[in-house]
């Protein structure tokens, strides 16, 4: 089976159990005081169409690098956990960022201001709170787990608030100010950690092999893995117009990425172009420029890298390797 | 000592240790990454002054019912989370509500946004992630304690976030139009539960003598007075220039309380002058209005229907009897 194929049937598998869940955790919310009740059907399936397309690249890393089969229970729960505070933190996240959709869907809070009368704001009220619902909900399903995989559940949670934070502070800079360090360090908290080093050491941490020598060697390649992600979803902000996000969002948003700074070492002449480009809302202007730039051919460079440092990966950490380069199949650029 | 004293003195002692909790939990946040370096100490500043004016009743219900000393670990520990939630929870009210200032502090919102440049919306960005960091920290701590109690705190939180829920849809409507059993809900899972029968209830769990039949007899007396303080609560916001919040609050932000209920009650020939002075922002006509309403007499009544409750507690459990008359004395309308 390809990587893609496991990924294909453990999401399956693990989407009937993740919409019982929600629908189990908003249900308790209304038996504490069943009040409004023709809402609760239409609330169910806002967030249940909002989050069903979901990938669960998450919860298929800890699987995959727990070498446990699906009906463990601790791996369920640390499963659940993961894809339950990942929804709380988008449902945040897209109030932060002022999306109206994601994957196609309504965002939570576009979706409930449906709901208000002369309350502007209500959507994103009711947001706010459905993200605190399933963060306490996440938290309290890991809390059930053995003590030092919790408290790895809470780091990564804390670093991906972290990263947010980061990300807040760097929207609306001048492109290419933000200094590099600081655009590294959003990368790695909120894709290098969050979505592949955090997911894979949570899975490691129960298998039968596991040791913290071998957690460091994982998470240091994971974390190299999830900066090449979060390279490639940068170039496709400004070369896939089938992305199923607006092309060149990161830069109408104001946000200095991999590409920025590229262009800005490489490019430099071009960088001012695509400012004024930006500030007159000009997409056919940055499409022009962009034919410029062969960012493909970076990419490829750095995806060889990346696959080196797997291949460097001692002989006696064969298993962490083997899977390495299976989630590296996942970052093709096609 | 009387219950105020007691309050004084413990607030004084717990303070100690919560300022050094919101440290350590925002100084671990950057370790994770210290990047804006520049910010860290202004927002901590920002976060303290916004809490430490707090006046910390449901911890110190926690200690009062729980009869332990306050050097007692398990009792320190629901005590930080309890108050660490809180500050989540207000973090978010805050924005939810709009609201500039909380006891005379700048909300973190409003502080935070005086850091952004032409981010509009950062410092709203900012204060949702503040109050995730805290949630967070408030069930991890929580989570260490015996699990009939963190699953007692789990229970809190969730009623907290749905009377939250039904806030939110209940602002900006018809005064007088949102029905009675939904301000009852509210008011129920807003401040009876929140403010004092859960507080009582964790504290009580860790008493010696602790039984299922007391905890209801607990909860039950708890969940009046803690209505009872509702009440007083929407008739302050009605009266009272010097409570620190603006006159006709809840007026002016369309939400129904009990006064409204009264009002509609007992004086149905004023309602409509009071949406009219409400619609015309006019606060010098509902004041004129106000002094045709006896809303101190009404209170009496509410006040002696809450000590008869309590007089009505049998003798076997002269001990729970004992403290809510202390509590009550905190509801007196001077």
């Amino acid at each position: 089976m390809t990587i893609k194929e496991k990924i294909k049937s453990f999401k399956e598998e693990f989407n009937i159990h993740f919409e019982r869940e929600i629908r189990k955790a908003l249900q308790e919310q209304r038996d504490f005081h069943p009040v409004i009740t023709d809402l609760d059907e239409p609330l169910t399936n806002i967030v249940l169409d909002y989050t069903m397309g979901g990938k669960r690249i998450r919860p298929f890393l800890i699987y995959f690098f727990s070498e446990k089969n699906t009906d463990n229970e601790s791996l369920q729960k640390i499963c659940m956990a993961s894809e339950l505070f990942h929804l709380a933190a988008l449902i945040h996240d897209d109030i932060i960022d002022n999306s109206p959709t994601r994957r196609g869907a309504k965002t939570i809070h576009t979706a409930t201001q449906e709901f208000a009368k002369e309350n502007t704001h209500l959507g994103k009220d009711i947001a706010i709170l459905m993200g605190d619902v399933f963060l306490t909900e996440a938290i309290t399903t890991a809390a059930q787990l053995p003590r030092p995989i919790f408290e790895k559940f809470r780091e990564m949670i804390q670093r991906t608030i972290h990263g947010q934070y980061l990300d807040s502070f760097g929207m609306n800079q001048l492109l290419g100010e933000t200094p590099e360090s600081e655009v590294l360090a959003r990368h790695e908290l909120k894709t290098a950690w969050y979505t592949f080093a955090s997911p894979a050491t949570l899975g490691f941490m129960m298998h039968e092999h596991y040791s913290e020598e071998k957690e460091l060697v994982l998470q240091n390649i994971m974390k190299q893995i999830g900066l090449l992600f979060q390279i490639r979803d940068d170039i496709i902000d400004c070369i896939d117009e089938n992305s199923g996000k607006p092309l060149f969002g990161d830069i109408f948003e104001g946000q200095t990425t991999w590409v920025t700074l590229h262009i800005k070492e490489y490019y430099p002449q071009l960088l001012d172009r695509i400012i004024d480009a930006k500030d007159t809302n000009n997409t056919d202007e940055l499409k022009n420029i962009f034919k410029e730039i062969d960012l493909v051919t970076a990419y490829k460079q750095e995806f060889k890298k990346c696959e080196q440092l797997i291949s460097g990966i001692q002989n006696q950490y064969s298993d962490i390797k083997e899977k390495a380069y299976e989630v590296l199949e996942l970052l093709t650029l096609s």
